[in-house]
């Protein structure tokens, strides 16, 4: 079931790199297009920045609309997500081919997904050249996210409510585990940390040569 | 095993959002803080921008040296990334009370930090404010990886080789699985999507009742 969110959340929703689907209208022309190079830049105002080639009809729909959405798939979405990467919205209609329904956007005119886990909301507030893409970065004006995916994090919960994340070439994974970090503090109120891996090993050794000496004494 | 990559390499390693620890050094001053807000921006030249909050001494190093090392972590490195991000640079050194050992980076003056996954060298190219924070724009100088932690791709192998995810407050995650898009075109060489979930739970349910069909017939 999806539920709006605080503005703020969309920048939780981001980290941890799951794959965006972009989506764009102006005028007649609808697109889509997987993102990778997306991170927040800012929470006051929550802006998200997320970099383009400007070889992608998504580019000159960002910078024509002046707005865009993006919508986090799960694993059911990754054949659809692939192929939003490798063809390009100037040849195919790929929206419309991948026959993946659509509903209204609650700020902007461009589409969101069905069937995604997330969708942010944004309007363009800057559009930066650096190096080969454009930085275009978006103010978040609108979050929704299904309840059994995000709840404050990401809840890496089923399977199918894990958002996909995207490793290079035609690889793909997902997130599992979910763990809590916590700092122990000694009597004085001092950070305690855990051992680094070197130290644990050397206590290791230490405590199996001992456990050895103990059992030749304890054989002799 | 440590071993040198292409710096085309470091847009693969940040993409899928792991932490990355960022070390700096500018004169006698050593810091260390975990980035989330971390994305490639260009391919050529290789660019890496993360946005850092002006209240951080990292921002200062970076600012001052022009350069700065991401190093990314496994889940060995848990506590110390957490604690590393809530403790400031400004009042502790964080670095040597957390006595994990360090060693030269190739390019840049900042050390980089034993145990973890792979190792980002950049000098500075921008530094733009955005919002409330300031988006550092580095150039990859050099790149390191562990051998069994990637291999043109994160391979998602044993537990400590998978790098470190931030999911927000005091959570974090680890990927898991790894698994490969592959499109299937028709004979006449189009695409074919695989099914939506929706078309897929209608043929379902028209299965079950055919099955269900099938066996009042020959019960009958």
């Amino acid at each position: 079931m999806r539920r709006d969110l605080d503005v703020l959340d969309a920048l939780r929703l981001v980290i941890g790199g799951p794959v965006c689907l972009v989506t764009t209208r102006w005028r007649d022309k609808t697109d889509v297009m997987p993102a990778i190079w997306v991170t927040p830049v800012s929470r006051r105002p929550p802006l998200i920045g997320l970099a383009v080639h400007p070889s992608r009809q998504t580019h000159d729909l960002i910078r024509f609309a002046e707005e865009f959405a993006l919508n986090i798939p799960g694993p059911d979405l990754l054949a659809h997500t692939h192929y939003f990467g490798v063809v390009s919205g100037r040849d195919v209609a790929k929206l419309d081919i991948s026959r993946l329904p659509t509903f209204p956007a609650s700020r902007i005119e461009a589409p969101l997904l069905e069937f995604c886990l997330a969708w942010i909301e944004c309007g363009l507030e800057e559009a930066l050249r650096l190096g080969d893409h454009t930085f275009f970065v978006g103010r978040v004006v609108a979050v929704q996210a299904e309840r059994d995916a995000f709840d404050e994090t990401w809840l890496v919960g089923e399977r199918p409510f894990r958002p996909l994340h995207y490793l290079g070439g035609e690889w793909y994974g997902l997130l599992a585990e979910r763990f809590q970090a916590r700092l122990r503090t000694d009597e004085e109120g001092a950070v305690q940390l855990e051992e680094a891996p070197e130290e644990r090993e050397r206590r290791e050794e230490e405590e199996a040569r001992e456990r050895e000496r103990r059992q030749r004494e304890g054989a002799e």
